[in-house]
């Protein structure tokens, strides 16, 4: 049998699905006697079709693709949470298996989504939405499922570690890095999405939901992103053994799920450390595996279509079988999350001071008023200006009193109006 | 429906399963909806049994699995491919799911054991013999599918990368790094399996067949293990900027499958470079998805077990389900194997000479003649024994033409009678 598949969105991603379709459609069925025929295609830009050379089976109306009962697969690549949606949840509806990579629409809707699909008894599938073509939510899924998972930490956006990267090798300032990323097309004009971790945030929501068997949505996850970090915090970072990443991290904890994004003090020796430029990393530890980590190119035409078209021969293989669903949601527990004020972990605070006396003694007090113990201080920076930095490397502290340290210090005279430089430590 | 369980084979790995099973049987049934009965257990070992607290349903014959018709499942743990090939092709025939950990059985009878699958209609699942607890074959089978697989090169074995990472970090000979690795559990008393390579040249071949769709064997792959490895050669390596790991290769190459483990020399910015101790990781770069990487560790009760648990709850899933086997075997096509004289790539080559003139030209001479291009040639080690170690690096060559080399060089009169260091390089 031919396995019908239906395709929205003709940018990068679906231009590389149509790519594979075209190279590996013998070979899908040569060696697996799976058959898909790519059989409409809908964009809003008939250009790109043409330029795909299926200007003979597009339409600028996702309903044509809806509507048509021969189609058993419907991939959805147009991102957001407005019409993907609608399309999404109106394909399941019409009886139809979808294949998408919309992370925002999973971590968002992602609960409206299962149910739907739950309900028509078709498959949802959406490795593609996290860590590109790294293959990690169906191991997570399948090959891990006899683990419990105590934490998911990952490198899940290409564009601000390859900034990270850059201001690390070259001692880029953060403006320069993003600028050098927008003119390699490895961030948007606008670079809000990447450089203030929602795009993380989506995908570590995505993540943690499996992990542990209970719904995370966007909304839950504590989101930083990098605007804040400076050379001067990654040689600070460097000179103690540390690199800086913006970091996804979910936890199962006594207290519930600890799910956050923020800049992140790694030790030079975690494998995610290693993890440079566009690359994603996820690293994941299980009660039986230990630990684990998945590593590739997070972004691109190529390993995007890699996950997409990988999940579309997988439900294909489905159709072609006749099974139906093999996991629907696994979201069968409910875990609090953990508020934010209740973190308990390492700080790196960095403090741009006048250089007078007092300031120190001043500012020791604030952190012992507020039981922060306070591992080291340094000095960094040239005292010409009359302003030196002061960088702060606390122990085990909780995330509320560090809080109060912060406001109360920035109160002290002495102490300049920037904000801080925080970055929290993981060992 | 309870899903009915028999486990062949008590040791490390067994113990591991019945422990998983113990700690989250009633997990699985609630996320997953899967309930997974361990009903049978068989050993030559009743002590370990008893430990195990299975001493009820414990068993000495593994007919008694094999003949009991409410077994799903059989798990085998016991190795080898002698009373292994019987249990696993007779629970086949008998018409019950197999998961095994056994790598030398699918990397020598695989077909065999695919064929009484498929003649069966049941499953054979095998993800714990790669890679300990690194999803691996899942996601091969699985996720990247709509890629064509270029090359897949791994460290698979953690006890010569723990003797390799211990001569690097202390520099402990060979033989002080087995010893301590011995003592500590991660080498065999008769450590040939892993320092002769044959253990990474079964793992190989099963992942160059899934990767590949053409059958590849352990026979099939060219296997060189460490013995002549030397902390010179390390060290020689480390100011070339490379790392000497046991890799096992296969690539796909215009003249067919070209398949080896060996020592190989890998630049130390290489993702693989930074993978260390008793630490496992793949490579796998395929046309869509670029470079990925699976790390993880190798070996241990609990990582292999994680990756057999995985195996039998996907297996149970499918029986819950009423749903058959999804992949079978993938070997459709029949590709050649490169033979390794026409391999061509880098060598290190470090010879052992007598402190004489005359002995560079010779061997200048000799690398001419068979049209070996030398890009550089160092002499290290102490001149005071009237002995010298020449590091010659080549060009990309034939592996026949270096042999021939090799061959020649040995009869000259200045050449130490040692077996020369060869390493080859892979950029």
């Amino acid at each position: 049998m031919t396995v019908k598949l239906g395709l929205v969105g003709t940018g990068t991603v679906g231009g590389g699905c149509i790519d594979i379709l075209k190279n590996h459609r013998e070979d899908f069925k040569r060696h697996y006697g799976i058959d898909v025929e790519l059989v409409r295609v809908c964009s809003r830009n008939p250009e790109q079709a043409i330029a795909h050379g299926v200007e003979d089976i597009f339409t600028q109306d996702y309903q044509d693709i809806l509507n048509d009962p021969d189609i058993d697969i419907v991939v959805e690549l147009i991102g957001g949470t407005t019409v993907a949606r609608d399309i999404v949840v109106g394909a399941l509806k019409a009886g139809k298996n979808v294949v998408t990579a919309n992370k925002a629409l999973m971590a968002t809707y992602g609960e409206e989504v299962m149910g739907a699909a739950d309900e028509a008894g078709k498959e949802i599938a959406f490795e593609a939405s996290v860590g590109g073509g790294i293959p990690i939510i169906d191991p997570m899924k399948h090959s891990l499922i006899a683990n419990e998972i105590s934490s998911v930490m990952g490198i899940v956006n290409g564009t601000t570690n390859y900034m990270l990267t850059r201001m690390v090798e070259d001692g880029l300032s953060y403006d320069a890095a993003l600028k050098e990323a927008q003119e390699k097309g490895f961030a948007e004009a606008d670079p809000t999405a990447d450089v203030d971790g929602f795009d993380a945030a989506a995908k570590i929501a995505i993540l943690a939901s499996i992990a542990f068997n209970s719904r995370v949505t966007i909304d839950d996850v504590h989101t930083e992103g990098i605007r804040n970090v400076t050379t001067m915090d990654l040689d600070a970072a460097r000179d103690m053994g540390y690199c800086v990443k913006l970091l996804a991290l979910a936890h199962r904890t006594d207290e519930g799920v600890d799910v956050r994004v923020h800049p992140t003090m790694l030790p030079l020796s975690h494998q995610l450390a290693t993890v440079d430029g566009v690359y994603n990393a996820i690293y994941v530890t299980g009660d039986a595996v230990g630990e684990t980590m998945f590593f590739g190119e997070g972004a691109g035409a190529g390993p995007a279509a890699s996950a997409v078209m990988g999940d579309v021969v997988e439900v294909a293989r489905h159709v072609t079988l006749g099974v139906g669903p093999l996991v629907g949601c696994t979201c069968t527990d409910e875990l609090p999350i953990v508020p934010m004020d209740d973190l308990k972990t390492k700080y790196y605070i960095r403090f741009k001071v006048a250089d007078r006396s007092g300031v120190l003694a001043a500012m020791a007090g604030v952190f012992a008023k507020h039981n922060v113990s306070v591992y080291s201080v340094v000095q960094r920076g040239k005292k010409e200006s009359g302003q030196v930095d002061l960088v702060y490397v606390t122990h085990t502290a909780r995330e509320k009193s560090v809080r109060d340290v912060l406001a109360e210090i920035a109160e002290l005279d002495d102490v300049l109006r920037d904000e801080p430089s925080v970055i929290r430590v993981e060992e």
